[in-house]
């Protein structure tokens, strides 16, 4: 397609694509996290994950969905980090602050013009409390048959303002 | 609790992360994308998402699970960064050579001590071919009743070992 008839996001984000490769990435070439880690933590918009634990590209895979949460998806990927990769650690790092932390789900909506029978039933994973929420997600990480016994699974809490975690020892 | 009766993992972790708050990271204090962006790419260690974009801390959330795939995780997601948070627009960047295309799940496997009554079955979104996959995924977005009319969704293919993002035009 010539780029005239791309939408001008696209045309934008492969304009600055280009400047990046242009300046040579250093992109490593292993493909299992050389740090065996995998961290699971927020979509939001100020996270810089790796930088902010001292880890580099290569080293460790990254999961992030809203809230940290969790989710069937979260255990997926994790199992195929843990037996296609080789990872044998879990950071779970929510934040203070996250807007799915006291979330109204009945804000949400499906668009208008859908049919009610058509709309599937979405688990929103809203929390109450924070480290409830984390406790209750590391829980469900260490009891889950798809994950192996000799994996570590621990919560860091992120303090996303400053960029600081702590360790609630959950 | 006393840092000495940390994991070790913990302990350095959280000395990495005293290195980088102490070094005062520039955090962006705005909470809603200002891009109105969100990025949906794969875990692998060699992604550097927004820098291959040429975006910044601040623009765009970003969700991250194995093969950048349109899972349940990933709309509720995006529900909530389109109307919590305002984003209109949904860049799917699935990679080329990704471990989940071609993924035999046969060799992924539960713990043997659990009863395989207790072990639940996973989708683990296993892909044959990358552009009919993202394909796939780009219509379960565009057709979701919970995904606004007025939210752009595209598709760029990575090629990740040059961080080379290529439109397929799907």
């Amino acid at each position: 397609m010539p780029e005239s008839d791309m939408p001008p996001l696209i045309r934008s984000l492969l304009d600055a694509n280009r400047s990046y490769v242009a300046g040579h990435p250093a992109i490593p070439e292993n493909v299992a996290p050389s740090a065996r880690l995998a961290i699971v933590t927020c979509m939001d918009v100020r996270i810089d994950p790796l930088a902010l634990l001292g880890l580099r590209l290569g080293q460790a895979h990254v999961l992030r969905n809203a809230g940290a949460r969790v989710t069937e998806d979260v255990l997926r990927s994790l199992v195929i980090s843990q037996q296609a990769l080789g990872t044998n650690a879990v950071i779970l790092m929510p934040h203070e602050g996250c807007g799915v932390l006291g979330l109204d789900v009945r804000t949400l909506r499906p668009r208008v013009a859908a049919p009610p029978s058509d709309v599937p039933v979405l688990d929103f994973h809203a929390m109450q409390d924070l480290e409830a929420a984390l406790a209750e997600d590391l829980v469900s990480l260490r009891e889950s048959p798809w994950i192996g016994t000799d994996v570590q699974i621990h919560g860091l809490v992120l303090d996303v303002a400053r960029g600081a975690v702590r360790y609630p020892g959950l």
